[in-house]
C-alpha cells in the first residue's frame, strides 16, 4: 500500500546546521531525496551539476520561468537560483519525500502551490550560539558576521509562517525531531487515503 | 518555559487494544494524565471510585450536565457516561498531556469545544485480528462478537473524522507511533507561542 509522498521544506538561517540535518536524515533509510537547486551562477571549486547545483545559463533559465517549470525562483545580484518542477511531481508521485532547502519567501510560494507541504524551520538555539558558530568558520569578517546576524533575525522572525520548529543545539536530538516530524506526518489520516479499505479487508 | 498543555483523545473498537496502548504510554515519563470519566452505573468487582470512575447517582450527573460541567456525555440504557471539563481544564493549564478515551460521538464534540485538541483513532489491523482478539477473550458469545464487530465497522467508518490513525497490530510499534504525534505535536509552532522570544534572547 503506497502513500502519497510527502514534500518537506526546510528552511534555516545560514549557521543553524540545516545542511548537516540533512545529510543526516538522508542517512536514516526513509524513501527520501532531496531537490537539486537550479542557478546561473558559475560552479565554484569542486561544486558539481546535478550534485550541488543545476548550473545553467540565463536564457535556460528565464525560458523555465515563462514556461511555468520553476517550482520557486529569486534573483540575487544578477544570478538566478530556484527549484525546477518536474522532478519534485515525479517524486512525489512516486511516493518519496522530497526534501526542498529553500529561504522563507520559497517557503511562502511553495505553500500556495502545495498546500499540504510540510515547512520546518531549523534554528539555532540562540543568537549567542549562532554567533560563536559564524565566528567559527574563521572564514568571515566582523561586518559579515554582523551581516549574517541581521539577516538570520529577519529570517527567525519568520517562525509563525512555518508548521513545525526545530531547535538545532545538539544535532541528533534536531535530526530526531525532524524525523519525528515526518513520522507523524506519515499517520496523519489526510495522507492514508486507503486506510478504510485497508482495515475493513473482509467485509 | 512551559508549553501549553495537550488534550490527546484516544477512541477505538472494543478489541482495538487502546487500554493497553494507553496503559503502555503512562509509562514513558511524559507529563501526562488520563481524565477520569464520570458514570451513574453501580461499580463492578474490584472497580474502584476515582481510578476505574468516577461513581455519581443521577441527580448529580444530570446537575452536572445542566450547570455546564461537563464536557462530553452520553446515555446508554438507564446510565449516563461523561468527561467532567474542570480536572481536564486544570491539567491543560498545567501543561499537562490530558488523554481522554472517549468514542466517535464523543470526539466530534471535544472537537468543537477544544479545536486543538489532538484526535487519534486506534484500530485493529484488520477485521480478522479483530475477531480473534474478540473470540480469544472467551466470555463473550457468538451473537456478541458478531455485534461488537458490527459497533467496529461503524467506528472505523468516522476514521476521516481523526487527525491521525494508528494501527494496533504489534503493541510497542502502536505505543510508539502515538508517542511520535504528541512529540510532533510539540514541535508546532502553533504550540511554542515563546519560540521567538526564546531564540532572540539577547536582541
Amino acid at each position: 500500500m503506497k502513500n502519497n509522498g510527502l514534500l518537506l521544506v526546510l528552511s534555516g538561517p545560514s549557521g543553524s546546521g540545516k545542511d548537516t540535518v540533512i545529510a543526516e536524515l538522508m542517512k536514516l533509510g526513509l524513501d527520501m531525496v532531496q531537490s537539486v537547486s537550479m542557478t546561473t551562477r558559475a560552479p565554484r571549486e569542486g561544486e558539481n551539476h546535478g550534485v550541488d547545483y543545476l548550473f545553467v545559463d540565463t536564457d535556460y533559465f528565464t525560458d523555465a520561468i515563462e514556461n511555468k517549470k520553476m517550482l520557486e525562483y529569486a534573483q540575487y545580484g544578477v544570478n538566478f537560483y530556484g527549484t525546477p518542477k518536474e522532478p519534485v511531481d515525479n517524486w512525489l508521485s512516486e511516493g518519496k519525500i522530497v526534501i526542498l532547502k529553500i529561504d522563507v519567501q520559497g517557503c511562502e510560494n511553495i505553500k500556495k502551490m502545495y498546500p499540504d507541504a510540510l515547512t520546518v524551520f531549523i534554528t539555532p538555539p540562540n543568537m549567542t550560539v549562532l554567533e560563536k558558530r559564524l565566528r567559527r568558520r574563521g572564514t568571515e569578517t566582523d561586518e559579515d558576521v554582523e551581516r549574517r546576524l541581521k539577516i538570520a533575525i529577519d529570517e527567525i522572525n519568520k517562525i509563525p509562517l512555518y508548521d513545525y520548529v526545530v531547535i538545532n543545539d545538539e544535532l541528533e536530538k534536531a535530526v530526531d525531531d525532524v524525523y519525528t516530524i515526518i513520522k507523524a506526518e506519515q499517520l496523519k489520516v489526510s495522507r492514508r487515503t486507503n486506510i478504510l479499505s485497508e482495515v475493513k479487508d473482509n467485509v
